[in-house]
């Protein structure tokens, strides 16, 4: 438990408005989206940068541990106070959108800013800002750094950090540093913003973000590739777009995914369908929207798609959209607990990759279904416990789970394509890492945070 | 002096064939493109990663300094012995193409791969590796990678650093790490690549990289913009681009520049020019192309072109860009010394960027001849001393280059777009950073080199 001195300090910087301990804001504080919980001391709302730089200093020089939090959405533990201390929101006051700059095609946000809410608001002049997690409508601009947070457009138009200019940030001393600029080049000094991104909490605490936006693409239309099977559809990825196709979009439903829409949500799927993709293409000329479906439509036909249905209208673009946002809820009827994790492999193994986790899932009798991200080749594996309360069931999903990310790893995969690491894929960071590479990560952490106050013990460091 | 016996040691691991101290070898590897000279102890040809950890190994164990080296094609000392020590040259043996991964569209490299051979190998099988620098010739992709190289070709399509997936490389200690993979996303673990990229040689010796690849565009046309003056040139260039331009390459030349080439190279260029914007534009459509010509054309005329030239066919548009190619050697005619910095500025700050410089030049009494990537903010600025040998001249010179730095770093510009710090920029990194960063640049430093072996007191560090 952390002293009352420490909390009397905090709150005379900001107010004791700003500092809570109650249990309703414990509580409230925490859980993510793993479901897991871990309460912190107390939740602090700082209200500006400098705030938080009064606030790590004296938590440096005391050794009280901070975590930093967005909205709490993450999928791996990296909010959460694993080790008690205090819950660093940064969702109430520094959640500005500081600036839209539409002469060089930048935005400056605080951290606690919502995706959706500057997604609408670069749009509403002509730009555009591609990352969409699955959580745009609720994660923030800080947290989605933090991770690193990919999405569905990642496909064409990248990841968060093919967006990220520069940074400011607060050292664990309560140095205040600014990383990169509003420049397209930049090459003096080490690449610190290349550094904290992705690095979930652990180094430092971002209090301001400039994103590069582009000009918001003229048209766009939705497409559904319907294949007799998985291997059939993961070679029209990965032949697709090696041929040319560059789709905004392209996600992956397997069978039983496209069983438990038809099941559970009645969507309109063809019965035999054994694989679907779905996705966008745009562009700033209706022809080269043409000549992206004409690209996907021949690509599809020559690995065996059954069928390539153009959306004529948003109207009929999101009824083929509602498959995929519903495939999350719908798998559920295969199980009472879903063991999700994001695997990434290099596209071309995705058709080899998917056989290997239906194959892991058989031999431990797991129903595994599949959709994601396939046109990057993230993929969001669910591993359905059919009783969650049977321990040798749940055990066996772990047993799983692990066989499966050593099988991607092993194919040149990745742990976590999007979610990041945090406490809940920090038992498996020995399958993607040797030990000289642990030991740079934990030179790392200890060059930004020597006394390891800052969201301590995450990441398997 | 290095002693005997670590030469003994290392030649022990390399064979005698790939050590060489004799002073041929010494004064060969003892300069870059700054044209000052610090002469190695040593030059070693490790023939692979195997030869670097152990040479790494043993040279941080016995405090030997070791500076790496690709084709010494830098402009800022970044691969030279200001401290003597061995140079180690990744030319000789680490230059195999390892791997075209079509499927992929990814390619893997060793470091002293020369930049032009990588593109012509992905050419010919359609596929294209965008960062061009001007030294694209005879530079080393891990020289490009350290420096995180530019080019003219960034305003489209970025620089080396959004090309990286994935690095091995070798740390001061000699454990070998891997850092990202072929994966689009990769969220697990610090971000390690991204803080190698620009870290001039100073943290690790990179041995393979993981590069992506785009489809290589089917459809290219070159275009050129003549201007009545710079401000005209220059507010054309950002309100093009905002308003959805997106040129490959958008190049600018000064009538300074104009002027040479027509008196020194007799180029067929408007005499009543005060400014030209060049560069290309592409797509997969040629109808795509077109309409980034008419985009391109109605805004230059908006902001006073008095002519829009596109080129026919390949031929044509060399002749406009022969030009741009030759802007540097024709300026040499203004002065017997040219001092070169390649700032960077928000492209919107551009008019006022020139307006700027051109006056601390004439404060100083220079001709400032600018040409460069207007594209993505990135301006060549040279200042020309007429005599090297005057003492005073020169120091001027070297002042009007730091007034120019702080009025560049004040409008939130950066001291380099593409060249690096090195030993040339190193007095001005105070203007660019604050205590509190440098600080940091040296805590990351010593997280990697704590023994400070590999290539040190670079960067001000």
């Amino acid at each position: 438990m952390i002293e009352q001195r420490h909390l009397d300090f905090i709150t005379n910087i900001v107010g004791s408005e700003n500092i809570k301990s109650d249990k309703a804001h414990l509580i409230a504080y925490s859980y993510d989206a793993t479901k897991t919980r871990f309460e912190p001391d107390a939740v602090v709302f700082p209200r500006h940068e400098e705030d938080i730089s009064q606030i790590l200093k004296y938590c440096n020089e005391h050794e009280v541990v901070i975590v930093p939090r967005g909205a709490g959405s993450g999928f791996t533990g990296g909010a959460l106070p694993a080790n008690g201390g205090i819950s660093l929101s940064l969702e109430r006051h520094m959640d500005k959108l500081l600036e839209i700059d539409m002469e060089n095609m930048v935005g400056v946000v605080q951290p606690g800013l919502i995706n959706m809410d500057f997604q609408k608001a670069v749009e509403a002049v002509g730009l555009f800002y591609p990352p969409d997690p699955a959580s745009e409508n609720y994660s923030t601009l800080g947290g989605n750094v933090s991770e690193n947070a990919g999405g569905m457009r990642a496909a064409k138009y990248g990841i968060t950090k093919d967006y990220v200019m520069a940074l400011r940030a607060v050292l664990p001393n309560g140095d205040i540093i600014k990383a990169g600029k509003k420049t397209i080049k930049d090459v003096a000094g080490y690449n610190t913003a290349g550094i904290l991104i992705a690095s979930e909490g652990t180094l430092a605490v971002i209090t301001e973000i400039t994103l590069k936006l582009i000009p918001k693409p003229r048209h766009k239309k939705t497409y559904m590739g319907i294949f007799p099977s998985v291997e059939n559809a993961m070679n029209a990825v990965f032949k697709s777009l090696a041929k040319g196709a560059n789709p905004v979009a392209m996600e992956f439903l397997d069978s039983l995914v496209i069983k438990a829409l038809r099941d559970k949500l009645n969507v309109d799927l063809p019965e035999e369908a054994g694989a679907i993709l779905i996705g966008d293409v745009d562009g700033n000329l209706e022809d080269e929207v043409i000549f992206q479906l004409d690209t996907l439509k021949e690509s599809f036909l020559e690995n065996g798609s059954t069928d390539f249905i153009i959306a004529e209208n948003e109207e009929e673009g999101n009824k083929l959209w509602f498959a995929r946002r519903n495939a999350s809820p719908a798998v559920t009827i295969y199980g009472t607990k879903k063991l999700n994790e994001d695997i990434s492999v290099p596209r071309s193994k995705l058709p080899e990759a998917l056989a290997g986790i239906y194959e892991i899932g058989e031999k431990y009798g797991f129903q595994v279904p599949c959709f994601g991200h396939a046109g990057d080749g993230n993929i969001h594996v669910n591993v359905m416990v059919k009783d969650k309360d049977n321990e040798k069931e749940m055990e066996d999903g772990h047993k799983a789970i692990e066989d499966i990310f050593q099988f991607v790893v092993d194919m040149g995969g990745t742990l976590s394509g999007e979610h990041g690491i945090g406490t809940s894929k920090a038992p498996f960071m020995s399958i993607a890492f040797n030990d000289e590479e642990m030991n740079l990560f934990r030179s790392i952490k200890k060059a930004f945070d020597p006394k390891n106050i800052l969201n301590p013990n995450k990441m398997g460091l």
